[in-house]
This record gives C-alpha cells, structure tokens and sequence, in this order.
C-alpha cells in the first residue's frame, strides 16, 4: 500500500488542522502505512522537511487535541510554484516528485486557499503530464472564504463566530461611558468582504449590532465616511464601525496607504494590509468632536482557537476525509467543496470539482446582499452566515488555559 | 427598611457586572426594598439617573446573564468629585445627599478602581462630617490588579486569563511560516504592570512562551530593546514580545509619544496611551531585516467576556455580597479586600479595610519578581498569578454568539 502527504499552506485558521486530522485518520483507516506531514508546505518538502505523523500522535486524545489546536500544525508557506514548461521551473518538480518517489507516496494532500490550489494545479497537471499515479487532492481552508464553488470554506465559520462575539463585546465596551465615541474596528479580508460582513452577526434582540460596515466590494469615499459617521453620531453617542482592511479608494490605492506603516510585500505581489481603522479613526478625530478608538483584530480572528464554531471544526475535519476518499477512489487535480443542501434545517455535503475553477479565483460578497447605503448588510447575508457559526467546540482546558498540540522548531 | 444604591465607575471589566449581581442579591436577601442602580455612576445620579434594578431582573437567568455579560451594565464614569470643604465643592455633595434622601437609602455601594474609592472615600468623609447614617462603601475592580491591601483584584483574573490564551495563540500563529518575524504585544497597564506579566502565563510544556515582557515599572530603552531583540532572533526566527501601553523612556515620556497619533486626557489627567507596539514595530522593522506585526489586544482584554476565570468571576460576587454584610452590620468608608489564605490549594477570604488605605493609590508588580535582564516573570509571579485563572465559565450561548443582558439607551 502506497503512502500518503499531506501539506497546510497560507495564512493559518483556527480549524486548519482539524483538516489535518481529517486527512490523517482517513488515510490511515484506508491503510496507508505512513502518512507524512510536509513542514511548512511545498516549500519545506523541496528542502526534505518533512515528519512521519504517525509517530507524533499516540493516542486520541493527541487527535482530539490537534483538532482544537489553532494555526497549523505542520508549519506554512506562501510559496508559488513556478511553471514547469520552462527548464528551470521543470527541475523543481522533479526534485519534488523524486521526493514523493522516495517516501512512496501514492495521495497527495494539500490544505490551503485559492493561492495554495494553484500548487496541486500545476503537480496533478506535471503529474499527468509525466504519467505519474500520485494522486494531488486539493482541501480547501480559508478564513476569508473566498474560494470558488464551494458554498463556504472552512476556517470561515470559526473566524465569523469570532467576529460576531467580539463585535457584541466591543459594543458592550464601547457604550459604558454614554459619551461620544466612534470605535472603528478593522477586519481582516483583502479583496473579499466576507470577514467584515460578519460583524453583522452581532445584531440580536440583546445588542444594538455595528452600526456601519464597509467591506473591500465597495469603493470607499474618506470624506463620505465622515459625513456618513456624523450623521449617526447626531442620532446616538457610541458608533460602531466595521471596516475592512482592503477598502480601496477610487484611483485604487489600499485606504491604509494614505497612512505611514512600513510595508511588506508577499511571494504571490500581495501588500501587507494594516492601519485602515487608525487612519480613518484620526480623521475622524481631527474633524469631529468626538473621542475615538480604533481597533485591528489582527491575527487573532485567524488563529482565536478559544472560539470555533463546531460546524466549522466538523466540516473542516470532513473535508479532509472526503479529500482521502477521493483520492483512494482515483481522484487527482481536485478539490473537495461544501455544497448546502438546506438552510432551516442547515444541511451541507461534500462535493468534488475541478482544482482549476477554485485556483487563483475569488469569491467577492454579492452586492445585492448589501443594503442601498452600502452600510448593512441584508437579511440574505444573515441566513447565509449564521448556520456556519453554530454551536461551539470548547477547547481543552488545563490549568487555566487551552491545551495546544504542537511540533517545537 | 432603608433602600440601597448601586453604581460602577471607571474602566469596565468582564466581571464587574458579577460585584453587580453580588451587590443586589445580598441587599435583597437582607430586606432592602428597593435596590437602585446609579447609571454611568456618580455623574449620572447628579443628573438624577438611576433605575431601580428589581424592576429589570426577573429570574435568576437573568442574574446568570448578568453575571456573564462583560463591561458595565449600569454604565460607567471618569468623574472626580470636587473637595466638599469649599462652597461651589460642597454644593455638588448637597445634590447627591439630597437625592438619597429622596429615594430614602441606608446604604450605597460604589464598583470600581483606585480612582472610584476616592469617591467613596469623599462621600463617606462629608455622611460623617453631616452626621448622615447612609453606609457607604467601596467595593473593588480593575483588570489593572493595582489596588493596595488586597491580594488581587476582581477583574484582573479573568483579563490575565484572556491575556494568557491570546499569547499562546499568537505564537502558534507567528511560527507559521517558520521565517524571521517579530511580534509585539500591547498590553494594557499605565503604570503597573500585573497585565503585561500575565503574558508569562503562556509558557507551559505545550507552549515556547513570550521571548521578551516589558513592564511599565522598569524603565525603557529603544535601542537597548532592539539589541535585544536582535540577539534573540539569532536564536530563533519567531520573537514575540508582550509591552505594556506605559513603558516609558528615561526621560519620563511614554513610548507611545513617540508616535503620531491623536491623544486625550480623561477628567484624572490620564493620556490615552496607543501605539506603543506600533512604534516599536516600526523602529524594529527599520532597524532589522525581519517582517514585524503589532497587535494592540485594546478593549478586548477588558471585556472578552467569553474567555472569564470561573475563579474571577466568582471572587467578584463575592467581594459585592461581603460589602452589602459589612454596610448591613455598620461599616462605612471601608472596602472590600481579597485574602490569600494559602496558594496551594488556593484558597481565598474577604476582609474590610479603611478605603483610605486603597484610594488613589497604586500597587505595582514588585521588581524581585522580575529577571535580572528585566525580561521575564520569576516563578513567584506564576505562583501568585496561576491561581486567578483556573477554571471557565462559559457564556450562554445562544444561537451561535454569547447572551447578555443590557440597557438599552
């Protein structure tokens, strides 16, 4: 029986390595005698870094543990392959495939975003091209939930639960004085408003909800904000504002470049995006009378394992298994997706589809789920987001503080 | 029977609403008709704002939600009252008294920090000095733990907890990619600080723990932090580094000042201080060839009434329940204070002090507890700060997010 490798890559999410715990029992279940963990991606596996998980996790306990274990297990990368019809790009993937030759991997696994498809894309595609019979199986993960054809990607529930919790938190926080106060809270979400948008999960009949919204969909006009924010501000003390971190102005610029962070650029051309909501929270306290806070949420509304929403944790594991299935059924070059069979009862399954509909595609927010103003979102987005953030999966508590799984460098 | 009287003052806390439900269950059992809460404290009775509490709580479910809804139900206020031995000072205690007199209360309570029970101390001083019988007392909260006397203080527990978890979750996070990254953590605490040592908590056997804390009480220099920072990154690629907002230069200015954002100054003369972290991000990332990340944890690690200490939360009932007995047996001008008995088994009591001992003062971490290198916490300060973390309770989550109970405005 032939091995199996499995890989996580791109920005970590709090349920990324119930995926991994998803693949690693299905493969084993299936009979695979070594299931191999690539350190950090793609990117760890041409430098032969690479693990044997079995021998990392001796009981259930170390499984139950993984899956409540935010960030990912194996490491990550933000590594583009490059195209293998050139000489030198053809000698990384024969440095790969003489790797996966070596550990007789027969099921390639490779838990990632839109980014990290373009990766199986192109080694099912050199694969079939070299008549090889590994199997490159694509399981989707993503706080931003932008992928392609899947109705919801996994992390995303978890990050949105977050999302809603601390929105309602900050509300609470941020109406105790009864003064003016404008809390400008930035959310994570480059292009796609997904993340942002869950700040309207906030709303219910024991909270007063955010009272705007800007997602990156909509072109964002400083001054119309201003205006926009005083208006509100005449009718109630404390606002509260969700803005994402991707809002771009009219000529294109990110709104954060209009303020003085140093600024990184990533492997695949992307911007480090940070200071939208303190930039915007200086103008508003330069030309208002009001006093104002700004809030990023950083890397904790990826990696906040303390609140997951079990849906989320439960699909991610799925995904993971029907990954597995697939490829010991024949499958190659796909991608796993979620596809909802009913809202009011929530249902989903698995699906599989074509890696190449969901590589380097995104998934935006329908407009038609914003209202006229673009400040709220509508009734479609609740229905749409709320089954995803169900019930909760507590982590295991020792001694005061929730118990990780994880590899010491 | 005389009524009693209820307010919460200063910086909210996750469970400053459990001294809240502490106060009222003990005043009602105790015969107390009618149980006033002041809205957004002393401020608001002057504005004859109060609300009479059995009105709005109709079950204990709505104590339990009360008792899980973090920052101040009643509202909250900075306001210093004025000295009552001058004539346009002692107008303002005549208002007050006067109202008391109106809503006939025996005994008033007062919910807050060091600032707070300085109005305690005030109205306690002119009741003696009017002959009044009205019972006044302080009971404590603050997440910043810097009250003299008492051990600990409610508030602190939980938000050292919270403090806790998010660092360990960072720095699962921040050893991804497995490239050179540093990442540096505000920390609330203007001049203790007992939150910033939280950060320590996050070492443990399935934990690395923080590389650097920088407490407010020792003072700070840039480029003796970068030195740092860059010796610790030879070692590993990975820094995380818990600041406090209040660090401050040998100069006496704050680090924060050093950057350029729009600043207040409450009614005690308190800066905001924010951007700490930033700055230094920044200084970092010029000084350094290694991506940086700030993250301000801001409000969240005040009212993340998702992630209490069961400990906390109940030691804050308590503490509202002790100064309701003491006011009922005849105390006045005094505050609760915490105990330790012993540390292992934990175990904990209530006594009452002078309020004098408490307002306007600060405790601050004491420099034994800190290494020689002033970069981590010693085992004492684990010892002493393990105990107040142990054991969660869990919001009411209902439909996904946690249920609270408020007011609307």
């Amino acid at each position: 029986m032939k091995n199996a490798i499995v890989g996580q890559s791109g920005g970590p999410t709090a349920v990324i390595n119930s995926s991994l715990a998803g693949v690693f029992e299905a493969a084993k279940l299936r009979g695979a005698t070594h299931v191999y963990g690539m350190l950090h991606g793609i990117q760890g596996l041409l430098e032969n870094k690479y693990i044997d998980l079995s021998e990392k996790f001796h009981s259930a306990l170390d499984i139950e543990l993984l899956k409540r274990t935010p960030s990912s297990y194996l490491g990550s990368c933000r590594y583009k392959l490059p195209d293998w019809t050139d000489k030198q790009g053809e000698a990384i993937y024969q440095k790969i495939f003489a790797t996966l030759k070596e550990l007789d991997i027969g099921y390639f696994f490779y838990i990632g975003g839109n980014d990290s498809m373009d990766t199986i894309c192109k080694l099912a595609a050199y694969g079939d091209h070299m008549g090889s019979d590994i199997r490159f199986m694509g399981v989707p993960k993503t706080i931003d939930n932008d992928l392609m054809v899947t109705d919801h990607t996994p992390g995303y529930g978890s990050a949105a639960k977050y999302i809603g919790v601390v929105m309602k938190e900050i509300i609470r926080d941020a109406t105790v004085y009864g003064n003016k106060y404008v809390s400008i809270i930035e959310v994570m979400g480059r292009n796609a408003g997904w993340l942002t948008a869950a700040a309207a999960l906030a709303k219910d009949e024991d909270c007063e909800g955010v009272d705007m919204i800007a997602l990156p969909e909509v072109t964002f006009h400083v001054d119309r904000f201003v205006e926009k924010v005083k208006m509100m501000q005449e009718a109630k003390p404390s606002i509260v504002i969700a803005v994402s971190e991707g809002v771009k102005l009219e000529d294109g610029r990110y709104v954060c470049e209009l303020s003085d962070d140093v600024r990184s650029v990533d492997a695949f051309g992307h911007k480090a995006l940070t200071g939208t909501a303190r930039y915007l929270a200086n103008v508003i306290a330069k030309s208002m009378n009001t006093k104002t806070r700004s809030i990023e949420l950083s890397t904790l509304q990826r990696c906040a394992g303390h609140v997951t929403s079990r849906t989320d944790i439960t699909e991610a594991y799925q995904v993971g298994g029907a990954a597995v299935k697939a490829a010991y059924e024949g499958a190659t070059g796909k991608v796993v997706t979620l596809r909802r069979l009913s809202n009011a009862p929530y249902q989903c399954t698995t699906e599989i589809h074509e890696i190449s509909e969901v590589a380097n595609l995104e998934k935006k927010v329908p407009l038609s789920w914003v209202n006229e103003s673009y400040t709220q979102m509508k009734q479609e987005f609740i229905d749409y987001a709320k089954p995803l953030i169900q019930a909760e999966l507590t982590p295991v508590y020792v001694s005061g503080l929730p118990r990780h799984i994880y590899l010491p460098e």
